[in-house]
């Protein structure tokens, strides 16, 4: 038995303009159900990345974004774990160092692109530039304003060529982020991932949501490259959900094994 | 109830020159013992690997050779089981594009050791250069053989400065690699996989192996930096020598989590 699970309702949709604070955080579902159906969807996935290698044709690149503590971390094991490692690729990109910040802000992001045949996975991205860099007047609004169109452009690049792009911004509300910011202050092994840093943006909670809202409206108009805003509090549905995305995604490309570059009946192993 | 494995039988000492083929292939052990015993070391090394990530002061370089077959995929998969794929790389190192061979052979393989906390995991490396070069005539004697000393300094530069370097050659035999192979042939969905320049690096086993085990007794003089043969015929056992040698060192290190930066009874989340 499968949970009926419409990962569509997640999607934002061109032309239908949203906020974040109108989308719910949680979800009912059955927790025990959720973690038997991501177990098949794993194996799904791993027949179907081996499958993408092998054709070496498309190329999926997944975004994953959220407040501090939101769980981007833990996405990141979960969706890897049916996936093998040599064919994908995780990229944390924090605040960017001087070498970087002498180039565009995309110069950094386009270099980990992933080749035909495999995946990367951006923990934060160049998504950050214009929500981070909002919020905190990193730069002028006349500089940041330009890039939604940058980035459009960019991710039409990538779609057209033939990368695959989901990007999924995992959905938490400010008193559950208290809970989980609160727990690495109560854990002694937990201290060391505390930064002060988190409550001044944890301050700017609603500033958050309203440039991420603002980002997701301006950077969902290539269809090939959807935002999905995934209610991340329920943890085993959150991973559902996503996995699934990722899994129908892959399934729909009708990908082939390749023919054999050589005729194989003419060889025999002495 | 463990196996009792003694992984220092399969390091190579310094002066203590060995031939691979006096070397067994096979081993015998419990299969089953050895798949429980892998779960448990996976475990230690899941905690292993976050408190090295936390201390930020070692990084561990895994690198892995084999003949075709070896199972040199297999193996990166069941060691990074228990990896967090963010604190791991894994690099496949093919034959050097044009690019690349405009520069030394080290040039590439330099830009990939892993930034302190943090694992790389080399499928192949700057060892093909000595053994498949040699093998294979790319380059004349009097270059590849003053790279042993190229490759001494190299590494010992990385453990001076703290990377453990861990070297595993997956030793098989040639009539395991013929089963190997042919199965490539004889399933549809591996054809892909097949290539017949395979065939041509098998004519040349007998002198692989001599390249191979000329190449460990010149490279094992930094203990700090082991080449271990690991008999591979026995996946199971392969995977639990491999696990417990990663996890003993990492074991060994004294490795503590490091004092918060900041007083966190200062803070509290609002």
């Amino acid at each position: 038995m499968n949970i009926d699970i419409n990962t569509e309702n997640h999607r934002i949709k061109p032309n239908e303009p949203i906020h974040l604070n109108a989308i719910p955080t949680t979800i009912e579902y059955d927790k025990k159900l959720a973690k038997e159906q991501f177990k098949k969807q794993s194996k799904e996935l791993t027949h179907l990345q081996e499958l993408m290698y092998a054709e070496a044709k498309h190329a999926v690149l997944i975004i994953l974004q959220a407040m501090d503590a939101g769980g981007k971390d833990s996405t990141v094991r979960h969706i890897m774990t049916p996936i093998n490692p040599q064919g994908c690729r995780v990229l944390n990109f924090k605040s960017p160092s001087a070498y970087e910040l002498e180039r565009d802000y995309l110069w950094r992001i386009h270099q980990h692109v992933p080749p035909r045949g495999c995946f990367s996975v951006f923990n934060r991205s160049h998504y950050e530039d214009v929500v981070t860099v909002n919020v905190n007047n990193l730069a002028p609004k006349d500089v940041w304003k330009k890039r939604f169109d940058h980035i459009n452009a960019f991710e039409q690049l990538l779609t057209d060529e033939g990368t695959h792009v989901l990007k999924f911004f995992l959905h938490i509300s400010k008193d559950y982020q208290r809970d989980r910011l609160q727990r690495r202050l109560d854990r002694t092994d937990k201290h060391w991932k505390f930064d002060p840093s988190d409550l001044v943006a944890r301050n700017h909670f609603e500033d958050y949501m309203d440039a991420y809202s603002n980002a997701f409206n301006l950077c969902s108009c290539n269809s090939d490259a959807p935002w999905y805003v995934i209610p991340a509090e329920n943890r085993a549905y959150r991973n559902l959900a996503i996995i699934k995305i990722i899994t129908d995604k892959l399934a729909s490309l009708g990908m082939k094994y390749p023919e054999p570059k050589y005729d194989v009946s003419q060889y025999q192993i002495d």
